[in-house]
């Protein structure tokens, strides 16, 4: 029941960032508060915690999918018992509220309004983590973790971070000074938004994302709707003057579409039938926009694809200059817009803030000054605002604390799987070269989506790729993509 | 809280018949169903009979809105707790089955594979009203009824019904009769969509529809999304080859579409807040498809806009020839297809029908030719098929019994309202002339709108017709419209 009102609540919020007319940001923020009311209660009356240890003392009998379900079940149940409802509704009320404030906060350049009621979200959040802490014996962060990514804590992120933390900025300078021989390569742009459109449907023609269950539509934020069994969604967005984020935009959703797409519909709306979480998530749209999608093969296909949809000079679609464009390293500010190395440092710098935040060795007031620090510290120079800074994610201000690492765990997983897939089939990267996504998919699929929560996010990792998650994959992946490969075009 | 998960249900219907993906259509109705539960329980459980009674003990201590909110209040608990939750679970589980069944059967023209679950319903909604009977003192018919509009009953509606059945006949064989001397007005098509879209949009700008509040998409089935205050939506259609028919569709849904923007936000999700009824919201949409858009005055307009946005030959949008279209009487076995005259004794039929369906005096089975022989009676020829006689209208499948009265209710309803409203605003007409429909929505929403429910139906109509509901205001209009004026073109 809670499944199918977290699908309804998926699409009320597609809706508000695809359809909703602006008179009607109020009538909806309210319809969102009551099924989330609505959905605490039930998720905290539908079972008891007899019934679960009745259920549990009996597992041995049960089949797997009814196994994983009870263990899911349990999680999500320990999650909303232990915590008081009013917690919980003041929560909702305070991200509800900061969600809106965020938005003007960050157009205004403005971290003084933001700060006050953010101080009190984290408060919330505070009593929420340390609720949970009690309850599941954990650090109050990994309690938090555990919410998005059931069985990942700080043990097990720890050691990928501080090996990425020490690798890549030397990594990152290497592949720099590399790049700096290049001839800057031309932006390909600018291209009327319907040939980009155009460029988006035969992308998802070639990706295998069957109209009968996906829609695709325009937003400012590209996200993907989920939790809603074979009706999967997401938007994307176009930049008139530069083709490359739309289809790194696109890229990205498409990759979290197929995976839910792809969860086996014979357990649909059951807790078994979930994706395994925030982590799995990402590696999928990670994997598919950064890896799959700066392949020297999805590359050449892409660059022939363009050439033909878009009606720009050849010279700016040959494949040199794509290969040149998707690979170069940005020196940005921006999560989003980063590139596959430096993006688990954005990641790790909100890591580390997020948990003093937490503590208290962090205040809010000196949030601003202690991320352009960081920032410094991590890439050698410093945001100009605080919109390009520590406001630049909505992150925090939804109350998502314990979830930004899930993006680089990611980025992690996504590489490890891929390397995986092209070792276990040949066929997968010739196949990108013509645009056949048919093979990598395939694996995918019976690696990983059509798994969903059957097993732990631990034992998923193993079964797919034969090992515990590493950074191996990862630092082997990004020497070939950005060293070995970088000048040989 | 029930109000806003309305709402929730109201989007999502919207998005069904808008956006959702062809496999997304099983995800969808398990999310309606769970949204249904939810509310039984809520509406089940908000307030309590001893509650209620305590209100309503120190009810002369409250402001008129809160009295109202009581009163409401009052009335919906009263269908929630008269009928066993099992029995409202068991009516959802079949309408959803239904609605899907229905399409089929009418689509092969079989009513066989409809007849025994659609009897299945009709057992349960006859224990429904039954029950509702017995808690309300009333006949089962009414205690239906009374769930779509308070207040009304069949004594009330009997007369006016008795009077339309014994005057219209008569009426539109004499109106066929001088029509029949017309020569063939020529139908205004084919047309474009993309022009008939603008058409839409000039109409739409006309009417005052505005765009920070409302939206409009296309759909099969023309329908206005309720419940969600300032975000209103409606769905229109357009046929290639008779712009009439879209125009029609639009300026019916946009007179619902007005009624729900026109409440007053400050009773936003209060019962207060809501529209009056059925009876009320078909007033709306039918005085601005039936009465303003067959007026002299906006057809003239109409007839300018036309010949500057189609694109079609100028005889064929000219005055006289779009006169003749929009009040010539249709032949037809369509109630939304109906003329002005025949429409009535469409819902009529129905509501016959429906009363002995519901007493057991009609079988299921003896439907279709009960349905035949009384629209011989009435109309004087037979449908050719079940798909354009019993099994046109959804109504049924959706277990809504006690409902179709309120829409020739509405018909005479409307004409009421809108002769009151050119006798105290004499600029109305001429304004619409203009295609300026300020004063008629600024009489509608001070007589109608922006009471919203704060008064009961027989209050809301005397006060802004100063006389209780009849058919006078109803006949004149008639007799205006096709004998008065028929000739003069």
């Amino acid at each position: 029941m809670a499944a199918k009102l977290q699908a309804a609540k998926s699409l009320l919020n597609w809706d508000s960032q695809v359809n909703l007319p602006k008179g009607g940001a109020w009538a909806r923020s309210e319809q969102m508060a009551a099924l989330t009311e609505v959905m605490i209660d039930l998720i905290g009356s539908q079972s008891s915690d007899q019934d679960l240890c009745e259920a549990e003392a009996k597992a041995a009998t049960l089949a797997p999918d009814e196994q994983a379900d009870l263990r899911e079940m349990r999680n999500k149940w320990a999650h909303a018992s232990a915590v008081p409802r009013e917690l919980q509704i003041e929560k909702a009320r305070l991200t509800q509220l900061l969600q809106l404030l965020w938005v003007r906060a960050k157009a205004d350049n403005d971290f003084e309004s933001f700060a006050t009621p953010f101080t009190e979200l984290l408060g919330v959040i505070r009593e929420i983590a340390m609720s949970k802490a009690d309850a599941f014996r954990m650090t109050p962060y990994d309690a938090l973790v555990d919410e998005f990514d059931p069985g990942v804590s700080q043990a097990i992120i720890d050691p990928i971070f501080d090996d990425l933390a020490s690798f890549l900025p030397s990594v990152i300078a290497e592949v720099r000074e590399r790049q700096a021989c290049w001839p800057t390569p031309t932006i390909i742009g600018p291209v009327p938004i319907e040939r980009q459109v155009l460029l988006t449907h035969r992308l998802s023609q070639a990706m295998g994302l069957d109209a009968e269950h996906i829609r695709i539509d325009q937003a400012v934020h590209p996200t993907s709707m989920l939790h809603s069994p074979g009706d999967v969604r997401f938007t994307t967005r176009y930049d008139l003057a530069n083709v490359r984020r739309g289809v790194m935009a696109t890229m990205h959703e498409a990759g979290h579409s197929m995976y839910e797409l792809n969860l086996p519909r014979k357990w649909a709306y059951r807790f078994v039938g979930l994706a395994r979480g925030i982590a799995v998530h990402e590696s999928q749209s990670l994997a598919v926009e950064k890896i799959v999608g700066c392949s020297r093969d999805f590359l050449s296909f892409l660059s022939r694809l363009m050439t033909e949809t878009l009606g720009t000079d050849p010279g700016m679609t040959d494949f040199t200059n794509v290969l040149r464009n998707w690979r170069r390293l940005e020196n940005g500010f921006i999560r989003v817009e980063a590139d596959d190395l430096s993006y688990p440092l954005h990641v790790i710098l909100r890591y580390r803030l997020e948990r003093a935040l937490l503590t208290g060795d962090l205040s809010v007031g000196d949030l601003p000054g202690a991320w352009n620090d960081l920032f410094h510290e991590m890439f050698g120079h410093t945001p100009p605002s605080v919109a390009t800074g520590c406001l630049q994610d909505i992150h925090w201000a939804l109350g998502l604390i314990g979830y930004f690492p899930s993006y680089a765990m990611g980025s992690v997983l996504a590489a490890q799987l891929f390397e995986r897939a092209v070792a276990d089939d040949h066929d997968i990267l010739p196949k990108l070269g013509i645009g056949d996504f048919k093979p990598y998919f395939e694996w995918m699929k019976s690696r990983v989506h059509a798994r969903a929560s059957i097993v732990d996010f631990a034992t998923l990792v193993t079964d797919a790729t034969g090992d515990r998650l590493g950074t191996t994959a990862f630092k082997r992946h990004v020497e070939r993509f950005f060293l070995e490969e970088a000048d040989v075009t």
